[in-house]
């Protein structure tokens, strides 16, 4: 079978211009890779009102468990500047050991791979005891809403039960067996504005400026630090990422001022109790005399962003220990167990079985001239093959 | 001569739409006026590339010393919402002992009393021992590029000398008789451009948040204040009039962050030591490691807008005494000297001679229904005229 070869498996994928929301042939491809080992392959189109229809693929072997999920999208992000590229973004072109392409490590590189590992079971040790699924999204790059979260649901509602999921975004910082990803941090977004009384610049006694105003708040916002981290995860951290008044006119006080704000959180805090002190921070500082004496309290609006992120630690030993061992026996390298770094699809899976996240270096991805080491994508799909029996080993199977 | 009368003076200003920059016939009806009196008229159109052209008026009368300037402009702001006047604001209704009207204060009104003070001041007394000048200009209200700074270039230029000046503006709060205005604030603006790193909101260390700088750099200019005000003026006061950073991603940590600023600032500080003083408290912010443990110091750009208004107090004792004398022996009330308030173009007319400010109450100024109480208009005629005499007496002629 070719699909034991991931650079194939790789070049293939690079090859569908599957720029979200375009399907561009990936999963097509992905599903052409995955009939001939023995998957039911279902496609499965998500929609919502104002957003594009989205494609999505659900592939299993096997009808018993313990049942492994893989987990990713096909989709990637735009070329940006095309001419900055060296070789073709969608060309898969190979030079010095490395092959370019947008995708090639977030993440076409670890279903290659993971297609790769699994052909490759199954070859040796025929179809898995217990069964394995692909769950592919075509939208994890642009909306996510008609992604991974529909895709689970639909599963579930048709019955499918996970025992346990790998998802294969790039994970490891500068080399390969770096980190595993077994948690991440919650993520609240929300949109201030801030009212103050238009005036004369001259006659800063008779308006009220909201600049200061919105400065006092986002202050307030980030500092103090909301906790100092915890075993398992960095400290919370939250950046006001604008803040906008657009007032043109330098001799004017303006009426308002805007500003929107992200916290990413740790395992101190629920969305709940993060919101609850977001906006007890808000309020101590629109009373507070010592910034405002005499004045009244600062009249703000507070607006949250839509589905907040949950905080989530994986602490399914076994899937951990799998996985931990089978990048040191493959490759000497006992990766970190982190919880570093941004939201991804696994805040979702989360829900259903427990989750990590392991892939290639993702030193490239998003950026011109996307690319991954040739020997990578063997060690990879070594990892993940030894991961694959270790795993159902360890279920007892 | 019906130029003896404030109110039919004013109503012939009024009915002339000089919505800056047009004329509107109102330099035209000024010049019917001054001319029957005696007064060499003179009107001249200044232009400057990217302005329209403006029309501005000097006439005097007499050619020896001392020399009085009457200083103002028919120019008006536009009617704003034209549906929410009670009157046709170029009608000049009388309503209630009101005469309605944009510009009724600020300051056809002024003018219109000045002209009448002048004319009775000639009906009794015959022409004045010395000269009487207005410098009028189609151009306070604009850019001002084209007004009141290039009138005094010009006529400087033919020799005009001036020993004293009074302009027409509103400087009355609440009566008249409350305030004249002896100095102005300096003010000065800038703009700053602060350059962080852009980078992922679940990364920070990795990024640099222009916001935290920008508000670091905001504060430092605000607090603590400049000075705790002078003898003579209000402390000085820093708005921050606008922060724009225009990030529309809430997971993104921004590039850059722009801020403009505005100060008044008092005789403490000139234009260029409260420039170094920004700097200072910019420079000193940006590399605070308290802000920024760690980090290099905060990139930032500072661009000067053109121009500064420099401060100034007039400390002409005759001036000042002639008129604060002629306001209480014609109401009895003692005005306050003031230094307050925004920038005028007595800013410009300080590098040429003493200057003061005094006209009626200016609470509907730039307002709907703009108006003026009738009786404020005899009230004006006499104290200016009172003035007039007591001036040129003061002068020893």
């Amino acid at each position: 079978m070719t699909t034991m070869n991931p650079v194939e498996n790789l070049a293939t994928l690079i090859r569908c211009p599957s720029v979200t929301p375009a399907e561009g042939g990936a999963l097509a491809a992905l599903e052409a890779m995955l009939v001939p080992l023995g998957f039911a392959v279902q496609r499965v189109v998500m929609s919502a009102p104002g957003t594009p229809d989205i494609e999505n693929l659900y592939a299993r072997i096997g009808t018993e468990g313990p049942h492994l999920m893989f987990a990713g999208h096909t989709d990637v992000v735009p070329v940006g500047d095309a001419a900055a590229w060296t070789h073709d973004p969608f060309a898969a072109e190979i030079a010095d050991g490395q092959m370019y392409g947008r995708g090639a490590v977030d993440m076409k590189g670890g279903i290659a791979c993971f297609v790769a590992a699994v052909a490759r079971h199954i070859e040796k040790h025929g179809p898995p005891k217990g069964s394995v699924s692909f769950l592919i999204t075509g939208d994890e790059e642009g909306p996510a809403v008609n992604g991974t979260i529909k895709l689970l649901e639909w599963a579930a509602a048709r019955g499918e039960r996970w025992d346990a999921c790998l998802v294969g975004e790039p994970t490891n910082p500068d080399a390969l067996g770096d980190m595993i990803k077994i948690g991440r941090r919650g993520s609240v977004s929300g949109a201030l504005t801030v009212f103050g009384v238009q005036g004369h610049a001259a006659y800063p006694h008779l308006a009220d400026n909201p600049v200061r105003a919105v400065i006092a708040l986002a202050d307030a916002l980030m500092d103090p630090p909301f906790d100092a981290g915890t075993d398992d995860f960095q400290p919370s951290n939250l950046e006001v990422t604008t803040i906008d008044v657009g007032n043109p006119a330098v001799n004017v006080v303006p009426a308002k001022a805007q500003a929107s704000f992200n916290i990413r959180f740790n395992d101190s805090w629920t969305a709940d109790t993060v919101k609850a002190e977001i906006v007890r921070r808000l309020d101590g500082a629109a009373a507070d005399q010592r910034l405002r004496p005499g004045r009244a309290p600062i009249r703000y609006e507070l607006r949250w962003a839509e589905r907040p992120s949950h905080v989530f630690l994986t602490r399914d030993d076994r899937l951990i220990a799998s996985l931990s061992s089978a990048i040191e026996a493959s490759i000497g390298r006992v990766p970190k167990l982190s919880t570093t770094g941004g939201t991804s699809d696994a805040r979702f899976i989360k829900d259903y079985c427990p989750v990590v996240e392991f892939g290639l270096v993702g030193q490239t991805m998003h950026m011109v001239d996307e690319r991954v080491a040739v020997a990578d994508l063997e060690t990879l799909t070594l990892i993940y093959e030894t991961f694959l029996a270790r795993w159902f080993a360890n279920a007892g199977i």
